[in-house]
């Protein structure tokens, strides 16, 4: 497994591009993304449950219902959620892509993100499909990554490079997602591509098997949006023996994509809403998955870790007091934490209870960018990650006068 | 139903004090309480559903479980919880003050709140406790109060006059509670005190069912705390029949004892840690109570929410999502959400989807600093109403360094 430049463009035959089409005010911005395959691809998506949903999922999950794909088109500055007229909205902007590509509408996958219940208009679309489609290319990945961002203060691009029955095979991933960020069996928008051939039940069996792993064990602010959405293209041009089963190069194939869905939720919760700090808890010793899972996400969720933590305060207690609200069934008395950086590794808390040391040392350790935060139940052998960010000023900055 | 002065002095028999005993490093602030009836009362209790819980919450929990008690001994400052001889410390103090008070250790109630995870000396409660016996007094409700509070910023007591067969009694209560605060079948440190007279089960039997719709629909930031419990002590010394059964008098008990705990749960919303803003959510129109109380607790609990409010930004896009993943089942496109201050009532989202509105006339609406967010879920006949506060920069600021 090899990490390469070229995001989502990085496997082979897949063209992509990023303009301004004039939805988001700031006029200098691309708030449009395009993403399309030479050949139709076989897809497969997973959604958010928010039971409000933007109109964009419920077209592209009709389209996707046959397993193929081949292009993705991604605005931001508006979500088209809590729309009248948005399922219609985000047909005609399906059916506007497919007469400029010259393929079928139903293989059009239509994401937006944004501001939730303002009218959106149609016009900007008509000016920027045409453009988007001039300016497909192999080296439009960073303008497509670009493009879809909302309150992210950087690109989430990543690719990488491996081998199934000896053909060199690539997936990349782009993403988007910086506050209303706690996925539920879904995510945020993540557009991933590949060239491997697989089919389309068995990267829609990936893709599901992936996401609890990773984007639904990723946490901002608490709030499940209504747009989530990942999806992710196979147009089978590497040339390897189709993955049909499971078996060895299914697991490269998993490997492969876990590698790269892991490194954009790493993206997603440093570059959370105002965030100085990405967070790790990483729980082990415990009894079954589940519970690893449950704790890790309590923690990284709580408002007053993640506060202390944006101090650089070894405030532990609220780590323990996290864990016990979790809802997952632990021994207390059996806990030990520590926090970690590259700065080092201090221990915190030993079964449950205060043990002595250096607030200097620990201060140094809370000071870098990147903390993980170690939690040991001492009950089993299961473990589980989440990953978040701090609780900063800016965070309520930010989102104080989002819409104007 | 009257209100009155007094607090948790305000029924025939009690005394209260808080004095200033070095538990805490300010030098001025009171950080011991003691509320005493002069008779040995009927007592009930309810307590934080977290698995971690303070030492103290054990100690109370055995001592009421005869349903008698007499004093209620609680320090700010330390919340007693992690701690490897937290028992013992509860028990030690149980016994000192009994001591002091002639009293059986049996019918002390204790409890602590402050920091978790640091050792709590013993030698402030060897200052403290004999002092606060000899300022105990029918005023020293105020010093109780006072004595308390951790971040809070004001005190919070409240009482009520009412009739039961006749006689005159008295409801009154103070409370605790700012940050960490999301009671999950419990509550934050309130105390209750009435002279009324009735039984130790129907006593259970009314905290229990209130705190469901009060303490229970009360959330600052989310995170239930440790050391959570209500306690309610009933001396009887207004003369009055015994209640012990429901019936007329019962149902009279249950609205004074509502109206005291919604106050409370007000005063506590209203002085979040950082808040700016008292928020309800009230919702009506739900197809039953349980799915109106997962919305309006879900809303209440936004960070996107609670920032949007603080900013005073009618963003309800926020609010639908909130809805949306709240768990309770509904139509979305049937939602309607108004926004009310003192300043008015404005629509900003009929059946799910926008409407025209004045923004203007919204920002007016949402400067006030009490403000109700109105959904409307045209499905049914139930509601809820849950409270909250909004989200501040200096939320932040105070949890980013709470212990240093």
């Amino acid at each position: 497994m090899k990490r390469i430049e070229g995001g989502v463009c990085a496997a082979k035959g897949y063209r992509a591009s990023g303009v301004h089409c004039g939805i988001r005010h700031n006029k200098i911005k691309r708030d449009i993304a395009l993403i399309c395959s030479d050949i139709p691809a076989n897809a497969a998506a997973v959604y958010t449950t928010n039971l409000v949903k933007g109109a964009p999922l419920t077209v592209t999950k009709q389209h996707i219902s046959n397993g193929v794909a081949q292009a993705i088109v991604c605005n931001s500055g508006n979500a088209n959620t809590c729309n009248a007229n948005g399922i219609e909205l985000a047909e005609r902007i399906s059916e506007m892509l497919a007469s400029e590509l010259k393929i079928k509408a139903e293989d059009v996958v239509v994401a937006s993100t944004g501001v939730i219940g303002q009218p959106l208009p149609i016009e900007p679309f008509e000016r920027g499909i045409p453009q988007l489609a001039k300016e497909l290319s192999a080296e439009g990945g960073d303008s497509a990554a670009e493009a879809i961002l909302t309150t992210d203060t950087a690109k989430k691009e990543i690719a990488v490079e491996f081998t199934l029955g000896g053909k060199t095979c690539h997936l990349g991933g782009i993403a988007m997602g910086s506050g209303m960020i706690h996925p539920n069996m879904a995510t945020m928008l993540v557009f991933l591509t590949t060239d491997a051939a697989i089919s389309a039940e068995m990267l829609q069996k990936a893709i599901s098997g992936d996401v609890k792993n990773t984007f639904n064990m990723l946490s901002v602010d608490g709030d499940t949006s209504t747009n989530d959405m990942a999806v992710i293209l196979a147009n089978g041009m590497a040339g390897n023996a189709p993955v049909t089963a499971e078996g060895e190069d299914f697991t490269t194939f998993m490997e492969a994509l876990n590698t790269v869905t892991v490194a954009l939720c790493r993206a997603i919760a440093a570059d959370g809403e105002g965030a100085t700090k990405l967070l790790e808890c990483k729980v082990t010793g415990a009894k079954d998955e589940a519970c690893a899972k449950k704790i890790a996400k309590s923690v990284i969720c709580s408002s007053l870790v993640k506060s202390a933590m944006f101090g650089a305060d070894a405030n532990w207690g609220r780590v323990l007091c996290a864990i016990g609200y979790s809802g997952a069934e632990v021994d207390v008395w059996k806990v030990d934490v520590r926090f970690s950086s590259a700065k080092g590794e201090i221990l915190v808390c030993k079964n449950g209870a205060s043990v002595p040391f250096s607030e200097e040392k620990a201060k140094e350790i809370l000071l870098e960018s990147e903390i993980d935060i170690l939690v040991d139940l001492g009950d089993g052998e299961a473990c589980a990650s989440a990953w978040g960010c701090d609780l900063t000023y800016d965070y309520v900055k930010i989102n104080g006068d989002y819409r104007t």
